[in-house]
């Protein structure tokens, strides 16, 4: 018989359909073969030589030279630069379409990928999210902002070059407010962080655990949405992303490295995105909301009844596919 | 510039793109052709002469000799028959995997479709659904029941005899309660039912309106979630898809044909999802909450920015795609 867990996080029921589960093998190759990419594109416009074809530089690192990591405005943006206007009439809400949507190309190398980048650069890639995140805040038309990456097309991206999207919107998504009002009731009624007392029972259960260090804890949730469904939690209570340490940033370096090495070889590649899901700065002494990073191989696909209940079916069990990944070997 | 709609009934805010916006002809052909289906395909358990491959019968119509409609149990059921425990440990909850799970095979012809049937027969897959949906929530531990259709392979199915699925949950979806919620504070607010006011509204503007007959209104969102996600509202206030009347069943038919003619000739057989969203025949007397039915074509793929924040990015405009679907011409 299957098995109903709710993710106390976002509140969502996940059916663990243990009857129709699969093994972890199974969801190898569930897309079509990648081809194989060359280190330099002369067709990519995130490669170097071709930076007349993207829109406004905004940031690069090293300053002068060549470059390792550029940030630029995104091409097709979903929001862009403008007045700040809501409008109401009767139940009607909207607000003209301003905001920050902008793209971090993470190495000038096309087909270099976290998971076979040196840690020192991963770190700089990860100390640049935190800065654009810092910066996009600073826009007071901003109310809240998603960093988030599309690795694949079945994840929603056609780009190879290594890259990372940042979306700053002029409202504040629903989602937010109601992961946050679930954190609030919690805190209410025990006095604790709900992220904080999860971390605590993963790392005493271990099941779920792929890695665990001085600062950050990668797990399979225990109500995991989807099949390799992964949480990194920084261990230190803290509401917003951008108040990371120079040592935290080396160390969810390392994590992310990790798992995404992981993922590459025991899955095959698997098209994924993940998404650092943060309150503002403003809210950085907030007791109970507490940042993390959501990683999703995209390996199944949402149907009618995900759709039409905001339920999931999740064809593998958490802890088999923890025991998996911690079974895969990389350097 | 871009503008940003709230969904009312959701909440969830939209950016509607039109920066990226796209013709209604850029969404043909996203997906690889479709191969021509035979009207009998020996493979297909669910063709006639392979009864004995789908599991235990509930239901068919008629109910002697040559079968037009049948309902079976799901093979690969995600809930089953059983003993409903609820556990709580700490934060944790989950129950026992138990439930309802399944099939209704809408036609004995395997290439058949709503798009291509007489409407006698469409009326009689929609009163069918209208039995199950009652027959299930008979059941005392089913607390929600979702009746749903995936169509292709991108809305994820892999079988093209046609079909919908009915799941009952022994828990109530998060989902659900968020719209209630919205939807009473509205009620309080007004005085009136949320739904209502949208069709009153839909009504009045009509940009948006697909088909509008005495007992329901097709049209496409104000804030559509994605391009062409449509909804079909009945006109009578109901809290209950199983309130539908016989003239009622009869209209939604020839509402859903029609749709998906147009969907079929306009978008080239696009895979899309269908879901009746509904409360329970115990809430029949219900003043806010008011049944739908919501079909969501997948023409594009939700992202990390979606996953990540529970928002959208629409790259059509609801009034555009209106006009388009409107010009389709069906018999």
């Amino acid at each position: 018989m299957s098995e109903l867990r709710l993710n106390q996080v976002t509140r969502e029921w996940v059916i663990i359909a243990s009857e129709r589960a699969k093994r972890p093998i199974d969801f190898m190759n569930s897309r079509s073969e990648r081809p194989q990419s060359p280190p330099f594109l002369s067709s990519c416009p995130f490669c170097p030589g071709n930076e007349h074809r993207t829109p406004a530089e905004r940031f690069r690192i090293p300053a002068d030279g060549g470059w390792k990591i550029r940030v630029v405005s995104n091409k097709y943006p979903a929001l862009t630069d403008g007045e700040k206007k809501r409008a109401a009439e009767g139940f009607r809400r909207s607000v003209t379409g301003v905001g920050i949507h902008e793209v971090i190309i993470e190495s000038s190398i096309h087909n270099m990928s976290i998971s076979s980048m040196e840690q020192a650069d991963v770190a700089e890639i990860v100390r640049t999210y935190k800065r654009r995140f810092l910066q996009a805040h600073k826009d007071p038309r901003v109310e809240h902002v998603i960093i988030f990456k599309n690795h694949g097309e079945g994840a929603g991206t056609t780009l190879d070059h290594p890259h990372t999207q940042l979306i700053g919107t002029p409202v504040v998504p629903v989602q937010f407010r109601e992961r946050v009002q679930s954190a609030m009731h919690y805190f209410d009624d025990t006095g604790e962080c709900l992220l904080c007392a999860i971390l605590r029972k993963e790392i005493e259960e271990g099941v779920r655990v792929l890695n665990d260090t001085e600062h950050f804890l990668t797990f399979i949730p225990y109500a995991a949405l989807s099949p390799f469904h992964t949480w990194i939690f920084p261990k230190r209570h803290s509401a917003v992303f951008s108040s990371i340490t120079e040592d935290e940033i080396t160390d969810l370096a390392f994590h992310l490295m990790t798992i995404l090495s992981k993922f590459y070889r025991g899955l095959d590649d698997p098209d994924f995105n993940y998404v650092i899901k943060s309150s503002r700065p403003e809210d950085d002494g907030n007791e109970y909301c507490h940042w993390y990073l959501s990683i999703v191989p995209r390996l199944t696909k949402a149907a009618g009844f995900e759709l039409g209940s905001g339920m999931y079916i999740n064809t593998s069990l958490p802890e088999k596919s923890a025991e998996f990944i911690r079974s895969v070997k990389v350097e």
